[in-house]
């Protein structure tokens, strides 16, 4: 079956005999300022575009992407969400061995071992807060290693990767001739987001692959747009050789204008995690009994250090659920990840984290 | 690039200088009455419904098309559109060497060969109004052949397949262990639907493969809802495992129960159909100069006798587009496929054509 997510409230709520909407949904990662009210004026007002087929190539929608990272139509690839593209590319790539690191998002393995790549792992290190070791990583691409998918920031761990590591990753990547896929699906949450992209390389690298989304900052999973960013104008052709037409619906084809032009939102965001992620992690922090991992985006790894029995379990029958990670190769199931929501929600997740875990 | 289909009034407007909302747009076959208003209340009032991931298992979309055809839940899988479930069941049956019509629609082929499979056509002859010859094509499901696509009513032809003949390919195709995949998305169209579809036989047979959209008939080819029906779960199994996860978008999530539930809508719409199929027939018979395929379904084959000229370019100087038939396997430049739409547009459609074409 699919590999599980956060997100799933449906079975959480089947399973625990809980209304959908009364949970507390801290296991997906969506920006709690909700969906822009442009947006939402945008589709009220747009609902018969669903009655004409999308334009096959998308080209508004391109346009928008294009002009918001300022570079060049030509190296856009819009997608169902981020993972069609993710789909796509190892697809169209056809790794024969990929290095991912460990733990990261699940959906690189699906779609490279779909595509028939080996996987090798890199192990990242808990008492090194997750982090890439930059000389140890280097030394891993080489070989038989000719994909390799990094998560910036990583996903489950919260954790960037400096600017000039990567850029020597990059660099070495192309030197061994090793196709380097960065998802950025999670960078619009970051405080100093171009200093952290590797956007401003495409020109330069052809063995560069950008993935983003519009998913979770504009708090629209259930809309589904995601993009690739690739000079390599032969990969991109395949992509579009191989693709399903019409994979982005009506709505979400007339979104990316009213989206990545709502700068009051984007402003507003900005500003509200970088207050509310420092006010989360100072309040976790305090609660004895778990390990927290510092969060760049939005949310945040932690650790049960002694085991109060079944967190998920116990945090579910208050009506808090949690992303317990123990699906994650590399970590197990004392993890738990949770999204940074509005400050009324964290307050509960906090106190009912103290409550249940704290053994001071 | 993607195949070239109807419905780009994307591209038409772009060339030749007309807005898109200008052109009548005879290229895509879809249901003139547009959107149920329903489905437009009910996207209207949930706005919101984007801000969640949808279920991964899309449980209510599959329990509304299982009931809508009073068929065994285990039995549908959801897609973005019926083209998501053609590409997912050509990668997991992999078939070696399949077996299509020529003309049929043309995603079969991409899919197919994009799972590896060689394909071998089924020539249709003009001169029998595309129609399957039985025996002929009977006698073809041996040797190599081990999937067969056929799309009933044919598109672009408009043909349908007696059930009887039907019946036959699908017994020989179960003891030569070959696999049937039977595109309906336009049964819905038929006035006898009930009669053609091969829906009663998947308990008995797991060779077989159903495909269904709302696209058409719902008017909703930009919310993307298609779904298969099989009854072989290990096949089901393999094509759930190899799938991208939330392919369907929020609003069409929720779709499925109002759109199969508005049984005033359904009603409606099949008496426009067979009224303005017979309308539409009658009076493009009397135009000298064409000859005419009887439609079956919402969408009128002809082909052009003597040639005039490039008759799409004249059409759409008058802000009417049609599907030239170029692209398709075993037709030319001389077939032109058109929807059957509103009386006034028929009107114009009919009105231009005699113009244009009506040597008499």
């Amino acid at each position: 079956m699919i590999a599980k997510h956060g997100g799933n409230i449906y079975e959480a709520a089947k399973r625990y005999g809980i209304k959908e909407n009364e949970i507390i949904d801290f296991s997906a990662n969506i920006n709690p300022l909700g969906i822009p009210d442009k947006l939402k004026e945008a589709i009220a007002s747009n609902l018969g575009c669903i009655e004409s087929y999308p334009d096959p190539d998308y080209k508004d929608l391109v346009a928008a992407i294009a002009h918001h990272n300022c570079i060049n139509e030509n190296y856009v690839i819009p997608g169902n969400g981020a993972t069609e593209i993710i789909f796509q590319i190892a697809e169209a790539v056809k790794p024969k061995k990929s290095l991912l690191l460990a733990p990261t998002f699940l959906e690189y393995e699906r779609a490279l071992r779909k595509a028939g790549s080996d996987i090798e792992y890199y192990m990242l290190n808990e008492n090194n807060d997750f982090k890439i070791e930059g000389e140890d990583f280097l030394h891993k691409l080489r070989g038989e290693i000719d994909f390799v998918a990094i998560c910036n920031p990583n996903n489950p761990t919260g954790q960037i990767i400096e600017k000039e590591l990567l850029l020597r990753i990059l660099m070495k990547c192309k030197r061994s001739k090793i196709n380097l896929m960065i998802d950025e699906a999670f960078i619009d949450f970051l405080d100093n987001q171009e200093e952290n992209s590797l956007i401003d390389c495409l020109d330069d690298y052809d063995n560069l692959f950008i993935i983003r989304a519009l998913t979770k900052f504009f708090a629209i999973p259930g809309l589904r747009i995601g993009y690739g960013l690739i000079s390599n104008q032969s990969i991109k052709e395949k992509i579009l050789n191989n693709k399903e037409p019409w994979t982005i619906n009506g709505f979400a084809a007339i979104s990316g204008h009213v989206l990545l032009k709502d700068k009051e939102y984007i402003r507003k965001s900005k500003e509200f995690f970088k207050k509310e992620k420092k006010y989360m992690y100072q309040e976790l922090k305090k609660i004895n009994g778990i390990k927290l991992y510092k969060p760049k985006a939005n949310y945040i790894l932690f650790k049960l250090l002694s085991y109060p029995g079944d967190l998920k379990d116990m945090m579910i029958k208050k009506k808090i659920l949690i992303r317990q990670c123990d699906n994650y190769i590399n970590l197990d199931s004392s993890f738990f990840r949770a999204a940074i929501k509005d400050r009324e929600s964290n307050l509960k997740l906090i106190n009912v984290l103290k409550e249940v875990v704290d053994n001071d």
